[in-house]
């Protein structure tokens, strides 16, 4: 099978410039398909202050009201999905911006109310390969934001780490997908305070291990859990790696496996 | 040669819901291959407003500053473009937004600055017919904003006539092309002050009298400058009619020819 390279860029990248360009320099030299998928909620928060418009999280999930959505599409598939796109034209890569709503790639619906209402939260329920590799063939690049659509007119704020790993596990049925989540931190750290001291390999046993000494807390909770996910659903290999990884991929990063 | 329509939307019909939605379900019901191109400088002059940001129009053109340019890219290709493609999707069609930069569609420059600095305004030097055939070969309606780059990282705010003109000139080579520009009035008026009084046809006779006479004046003369353009670069047909006209294209309006 065509090797596939899947990879989500976090906040902390994309709203510094200098990663920014440094890792669309990089991503751009990979030869084989790649899929980019992108968050952003630094800069909707920011937008929301600039606007007077309150942000609440609850578990780092944003409840996002009918304003707060427009908030994140304009930010996420607007401003911030334009200027990765525009800045991977400018390393020779055939970008091509995408919500879940373009050409209905990916089909959510509003996450249930239990004991939180999350608002215009989608959960996804499916992703259209199909009309990805379609886009692959041509030999484009799609760039993804957090936002998806219920295919009635409705948008929905979406976990851009839990898109990256519904797209992985989607793509996995005509590719060998690596998906790589990368962000500011080197990988999973053994110690917060000590950003070398990397965990180089998890397994679901050390999961739980790690889980129960409270090692593994927080966000990084739900990262794992989208990484074993994608693992669960056929995707080959699941990388937790600094954004140079994509660059220089000798660095020291973490590797999950079943 | 196979038909293909081009519309053209104005911010009169973007921003009132139900003329939207009206709209957006007539353009949906017609069956051959189809492209949309939307403006939106309404809705980014209030997010200027709100945002303490200076709003400067020449001419009926925008001084884009940096500042301003975030504005038109989180509305236009954000807020606007990902409510027309999920609109769309709601109707069954399977509608895709692009900037410029997405697949590199719409190359521009910077208007050189002459009298007037227009800041990041970019003129078309070039549309990627391939690419659009490619996504209407696929089953895609292409919906386009008023924004273009020039392939070396810079988004521009470029006029959403002028693009609907210059595509519909471009697929003009694989396609026979109808361009309509759909606004809130019925066509070009003889007297602005009667709704009714449409011309229904003017050829560039006509166009050099009616100039002549100031009943074509301000905003209506590029308008008309773009039809022709399309005309002389092979567009079979061009017209201005009211939104209405997609579902009923019996309405009162204007037809243009050489």
């Amino acid at each position: 099978m065509e090797k596939l390279l899947v990879a989500k860029i976090g906040g902390n990248i994309i709203e510094d410039q200098d990663s920014l360009d440094s890792f669309l320099e990089g991503f751009s030299r990979i030869k084989e398909p790649k899929i980019l998928i992108h968050g952003g909620g630094k800069s909707a928060t920011q937008l929301a202050s600039k606007l007077g418009v309150k942000t609440e999280m609850i578990d780092g999930r944003r409840i996002t009201s009918a304003e707060n959505l427009d908030i994140v599409v304009m930010t996420y598939a607007g401003l911030l999905n334009k200027k990765i796109v525009s800045g991977l034209q400018k390393c020779g890569s055939n970008a091509l911006g995408l919500t879940g709503a373009d050409a209905n790639v990916i089909l959510a619906e509003k996450r249930p109310v239990q004991f939180v209402d999350y608002g215009y939260v989608g959960d996804v329920i499916m992703v259209n390969a199909d009309a990805i590799q379609g886009f692959l063939n041509m030999g484009i690049v799609p760039v993804f934001c957090a936002v998806t659509h219920d295919a009635n007119g409705q948008l929905f704020n979406t976990n851009a780490d839990t898109i990256a790993s519904e797209i992985a596990s989607a793509m996995s049925k005509n590719y060998e997908v690596s998906l790589f989540y990368c962000f500011e931190l080197k990988g999973v750290l053994e110690d917060i305070n000590d950003k070398d001291s990397v965990i180089e390999h998890i397994d679901l046993e050390k999961y739980s291990q790690l889980r129960d000494a409270e090692v593994i807390a927080d966000g990084m909770l739900p990262k794992l859990q989208n990484c074993f996910d994608a693992l669960q659903k056929n995707v080959s290999k699941v990388h937790i790696a600094n954004a140079d990884f994509i660059k220089n991929n000798q660095t020291k990063h973490t590797t999950l496996s079943l």
